[in-house]
């Protein structure tokens, strides 16, 4: 997997500076290039394994890669303003906006927004009803009935009067995170014209999994290896899956949900271990 | 024209409000709602005048004109926020921060830039490979190659140590408001596969008077009729065409401009006639 992870990164990181290197010069340009550094890329590499299992080339999947990683990048710039997260460290670097100001970097954010959008209109992804699908699919996991209504609750969340029950977390976190993962996860089925079922099974389990190791995280990582600050969660008396069901329960809840995500897996046999080892790889990262 | 513009007004609102009906009740949608009420509905007319000369069906066009007014809802709430331009009033009511608050008016903004560009893919409109020209189009016009680099660089230059020439306020005008205007004026022509070019003409002189025609009502107009803030610029010592040129000379150079629209319109013969109306319009207005 891990040569796969490099090389994703590596055509992610090509693709994004291809993207942005026609842009006018100027700051506007360098904070949409400094907040699209670093990460783990791992929604690029669901749509880049996703493309490979259904029989698509690199090269038509790469500006969806692009595509959800600028959507990432936008996402986290806006939720990193003093008005959202308040948040000063990302990816161990300064935060847009303290590395350049709050109105640079909801500009930013905006514009990484209308490139993700942008790079789906790419010719090399396929033919004009396939572009268009993704974008439809896109514009639905990432609006106001997907990620940004995901912030939003969660930013609700934390001036509720009462702590949130599990339930309520879970719906915060399939919206928040879970829907740009299931667009991800999905978009080799549709540039395939395939059946996206096992793979949306997949990146739900996946998802949800992925956050409750963020969840620990916040209280059991530290600053250097994450690149974030970490115990904001508890400091915040936010809802968690730590806090509700404490630390050795939610491993063993992502554990089972991981051990489900493989599961989906197994209408493409061998061919699917890279997203095997993913899940794996999502519970034990220390970053 | 103003039965028309009527019409359009009240096409585009029952096209808004359907638009958002299916989305999750609560704060966030109550918030973009609320964003998208009122206002000129100049480009929207724009893109309904341009289908009508260009043979394209109302119901093809409307879903086009809805996303220009979503697109332009969205950058005013964000335009609107502390951070950058910090006003408390729009449309006459309290801007988006102001009625909810600044993370509510982020991502408001956020999804109602998402919601354009999902109104883009209404199959209403046309073929996909129409849809898709259009999106690529759209996406260039309103990020970092169009309006929001119109309004980076519009707030760069309140920090920057000289006032702008008039070459300079041009060159952001026709960034932050100009292109939004022009794809608005040639999507017809994109819709059915036409000539934009003198769509495009139109649009550009039409942007640029109908800029000028704002930094006078800046000067001379007053808040119960613009439904927003006066003599702002001047109060920054922010370069506009009227401190550039004077009250005089700016009007006498919007009345050229608009003559110059009329004349691109030439192609299109007495069918044009509502946009040669809404281009006195844009300067005789007093809000």
């Amino acid at each position: 997997m891990q040569a796969r992870f490099d090389d994703v990164k590596a055509m992610v990181a090509k693709s994004l500076e291809g993207a942005m290197a026609h842009l006018p010069k100027g700051e506007l340009t360098d904070a949409m290039r400094y907040a699209t550094l670093g990460g783990k890329r791992v929604r690029a590499f669901l749509v880049m394994e996703s493309a490979r299992l259904n029989g698509a080339e690199d090269s038509a999947a790469l500006p969806v890669a692009a595509a959800v990683e600028a959507l990432h990048a936008y996402s986290l710039v806006h939720d990193d303003l003093p008005a959202m997260d308040d948040d000063d460290l990302r990816r161990g670097m300064p935060t847009c906006h303290v590395q350049w100001s709050e109105a640079t970097a909801i500009l930013a954010g905006d514009a990484l927004q209308t490139l993700a959008f942008q790079l789906l209109t790419d010719e090399a992804i396929g033919d004009a009803e396939v572009r268009l699908a993704l974008i439809a699919a896109f514009s639905k996991a990432v609006g106001a009935q997907g990620m940004v209504r995901g912030q939003a609750l969660d930013i609700q969340a934390e001036t509720a009067a009462e702590p949130l029950d599990e339930k309520a977390v879970i719906r915060i976190q399939e919206a928040k995170t879970g829907a740009l993962f299931e667009f991800s996860a999905v978009a080799g089925a549709i540039m395939a014209k395939a059946d996206p079922e096992p793979l949306r099974d997949y990146a739900r389990n996946l998802g949800l999994a992925f956050q409750i190791a963020d969840d620990i995280l916040d209280v059991t990582g530290d600053e250097a290896a994450t690149g974030k600050r970490v115990g904001k969660d508890d400091a915040a008396g936010k809802a968690t899956f730590v806090s509700l069901l404490g630390l050795d329960a939610a491993r063993a809840k992502a554990e089972r949900l991981v051990d489900k995500a493989e599961a989906a897996l197994e209408p493409y046999g061998d061919a699917a271990g890279n997203l095997r080892e993913l899940a794996r790889f999502v519970i034990e990262r220390d970053t």
